[in-house]
């Protein structure tokens, strides 16, 4: 079993994880494709469960005890637990944090869109999300709705970022991720083509088919573009069809994260 | 045409609605059921549309050139636009708002539960959601639906918030909203039986009716409660149906607005 560590001062070099969680390029430099942060307590259970390798944990004294029961975890063993009175966990990440729990863990390898094709039937495609919360709703409906991965486009948000694994209740670390290279985007729709998959483009274009209308293939993706500008046009003449959610006229769209939902439960309800 | 009135000092009386816009308890208190604030372009062109009365406005300079079309419309004829240079503005509002535009208008009265029940067909009744963002996000979809109108329990958030009304587009301010009071709650829902609603209550409960196979009646309440506890057992107790959406079983929940989206989608969906 670990044991927990007192630290006194914010400049402490063991914490160096947890620094300035608000600045995103600078997060971006410290972890690159090393490890990410999780908070809270929903998402480290489902970290606990999703075979990731921790490498600290930071906390405020309050929260010992109901971590306690974490630490005799085997996933636990050795890593070290920092304990820090609330203003100093405060000047360490920049900000004061509620939930006061954050744990850092070793980023897995992405999976190729090749892999990621070759073992999967359901996919959703993300171009060009620039919203953390965003995806990370997202990656928790797939979940939900069983599709097997994610291929993000080379501009996608990290799906990794802290507030991603928040909003997903931690269900990102349970998905399958691959990313395209900007070098192969848009051709992992190739990728996935040559796989047997049939792409929808999600778009509220009103020439394009009813999603209750559309037959379900065998192997599908869906693809959603930001909310605002939606797919790139590139993306919209390589997809093998244009699927629309039909709403109100009076309404302008749907939020991607809705508009991603309604989608896997629709292709996932029974059919008679 | 209104003109532009420079203010240079964040004290200024007649900014009074724009204050400490993160303390809850204080924006309560100081709006009561007078007034609320929308920001950014969005939710204000939607707020043109919405018929609500303006009170003033207050923006940035480097907002004012994209503001000005605007102030040509008759809805702005007399109110006062307010600019004041970002940092002032920083001051009046308690932080750096990014999007620097902010408009104060007029509440309108709420719709008695009678009223809405007498005047709709399909409606959203939500029990103690507490979160702001999920409030606005399920005004969003229901708008998308064309659902009619929603009732809130006693404790649910304020559905004028700021934060809300930016989520949901400004579709909020184009949405008929009724809140019971703490003694015509759950009673509210007799309210709706009397006007022959079927009442369906969410839930992840696996005894419940599969969402894809319930009849879907003429006149329709969806019923959801917040993330986490869910609706009471007296709501489920006195609901019609209990109502579930389908998910895998490795996973815990929908996000509150996400189980609304499908419902939306799947009760409004073309029926062979």
């Amino acid at each position: 079993m670990s044991e927990t560590i007192l630290v006194g001062e914010a400049d402490d070099a063991r914490l160096s994880d947890f620094r300035r969680l608000n600045d995103q390029a600078a997060r971006r430099k410290l972890e690159g494709d090393e490890f990410f942060l999780s908070e809270g307590w929903v998402s480290i259970g489902r970290l606990l469960d999703s075979g990731h390798v921790f490498r600290s944990v930071l906390l405020s004294p309050s929260r010992v005890n109901r971590f306690r029961p974490f630490m005799e975890r085997p996933e636990l063993a050795g890593v070290p637990v920092y304990v820090a009175e609330r203003d100093v966990m405060g000047d360490i990440v920049g900000f004061d944090l509620p939930r006061a729990v954050l744990v850092s863990a070793v980023r897995k390898p992405l999976w190729s869109v090749d892999q990621l094709a070759a073992a999967s039937n359901r996919l959703i495609v993300l171009e060009a999300l620039n919203d953390d919360e965003n995806v990370g709703a997202i990656a928790r409906a797939a979940r939900a709705f069983d599709i097997d991965g994610m291929v993000l486009s080379p501009t996608c948000t990290d799906p990794y970022h802290r507030r991603t694994v928040r909003v997903s209740m931690g269900e990102i670390l349970h998905m399958r991720v691959a990313r395209a290279t900007s070098d192969g985007w848009p051709g992992a729709l190739d990728t996935l083509h040559s796989h047997e998959f049939e792409t929808w483009a999600m778009t509220p274009d009103p020439k394009a088919e009813e999603l209750w209308c559309a037959e379900v293939p065998d192997r599908l993706a869906i693809m959603l573009g930001a909310e605002g500008p939606g797919l790139t046009r590139t993306v919209l003449d390589i997809a093998c069809r244009r699927v629309r959610i039909p709403i109100s006229g009076a309404v302008d769209s749907l939020n991607v994260g809705h508009a991603a939902a309604i989608a896997f439960a629709a292709v996932s309800r029974p059919r008679q």
